[in-house]
């Protein structure tokens, strides 16, 4: 089982940041993943709808026989991660707990800001991981729906992109937060800017990272460890066709994108 | 015949300022708007999936029995108004063609700027009505992801807004264009904005107006005016849960959405 590869799906090319940390982290693994270009962005969708997304998303990377479920993508790990892990027989890893968990780690004050898109924001879901963690943690969230396109433009050191962050980040600093938690897997390309809007006072938290070191550490208790073959390229899987992902694409990773696979999730 | 309804659909919110055109210009028509919230953007996605879904929204409305059909969504328009007009019995109207058509009739110097989605702009669907109606017009165009949130965030008025519109406009202002089409249903929400930036030397061409306009023609020469019966309240239908619809869609119909049904397409 351990030389299975691990199975990561995002709405589109955001979870690309999960699996360049992936690489980075546990090389020896190799990895398989699903982007629902067709049907990207899940931020803006309802629950239910999410909700049948990612099982389908799920369904797709299981026929696979991944030994291990990322779900990369902030919004289905809000909705979807306790529903996917009942229904399927591998470990389920989703970005929020991961990210949640390091924020509690770092804050000093106990006053922690987190960012992403009006589906995770909405769902409440950071608010229950962090406030599980430790009851009198004040958490304080912001949608900020224009943080993709601008990833996704490459506007991450422009103007706009500054002001468009104090626009949104004000609220939050006025809190006094110490801990900033990027609750987006688009939002580590805007990492830098980020940093500087929120100044050395406030420590961001990039999930995408934090999210790999679990996965480590659940295939480590699970004993699936990749023991012997070397690790296979990666393999990348679309329902749209790969034009735009591998444009866009590229940014997330780090390199150019090869090898991409367009397929349906329709009737999974 | 002309008793039944007219149905217009879009990818979500952006078709209701053609739907609001529609209702100002010809009251007494009764209509029918199908948004498909599940899968939007269109602008983002490819050729092939595009004219799938337009197939789709198409054949939902068509089994509501609608006279006339309104695609009032660039992109589909672009992708798919052959498709969808050589497949249907009924009259079928787009987006491009009106707006092409009055951008021709406003430009004094033949350099006409289109902005719309990036689907919209890598599909030359404005470039080919535009150069059909006058072989020797310039047409320079420019894709800007960014216009769609920052409508649908309230934003039209923001700093950032004129930031954006700058940076994406400033290549069009090189070429000396006297006409700009906004060619996405989006874009009515920013023309103060827009025509602020342009300044008073470039006219705006607003695709929304001049499809109700195109509509009315069609209806007169198919003699599928209504005749009696009053209008019924347009009805609202959406493929996802319609909160964000009614939330956001508010702005872009100019009052509150009521009456919004969820359906599927699947299987139609």
């Amino acid at each position: 089982m351990s030389e299975r590869a691990i199975g990561v799906f995002d709405s589109g090319v955001g979870g690309l940041t999960v699996l360049r940390e992936l690489r980075c982290q546990i090389p020896d693994e190799s990895l398989v993943y699903l982007g629902d270009t067709a049907r990207v962005p899940y931020g803006t969708k309802s629950s239910p709808t999410v909700l049948r997304y990612a099982h389908e998303a799920a369904g797709f990377l299981l026929n696979r026989q991944v030994k291990l479920l990322v779900v990369a993508c902030n919004t289905a790990s809000a909705v979807a991660l306790d529903e996917l892990a009942k229904h399927n027989q591998v470990p389920v890893v989703g970005v929020i707990e991961p990210g949640a968990r390091r924020a509690l780690e770092v804050t000093r004050n106990g006053r922690i800001g987190v960012v992403g898109t009006e589906g995770t924001i909405r769902s409440g879901a950071y608010e229950r991981a962090l406030q599980a963690g430790r009851a009198d943690v004040m958490v304080h969230a912001a949608a900020c729906p224009l943080f993709v396109p601008l990833a996704e433009e490459g506007w991450a050191g422009h103007d706009v992109a500054r002001l468009v962050a104090r626009e949104y980040l004000a609220p939050l600093l006025e809190k006094n937060i110490d801990t900033l938690v990027l609750g987006c897997t688009h939002y580590p390309l805007l990492k830098q800017m980020l940093q500087e809007v929120v100044g050395p006072g406030v420590q961001l938290v990039d999930s995408a990272q934090e999210t790999a070191k679990a996965v480590a550490v659940q295939l480590k208790e699970h004993q699936l460890l990749q023991q012997t073959t070397p690790a296979q390229p990666p393999r990348y899987f679309v329902t749209d066709i790969p034009d735009r992902f591998e444009r866009v694409g590229g940014a997330f990773l780090g390199e150019k994108l090869q090898g991409v696979t367009t397929v349906s999730l329709e009737g999974i």
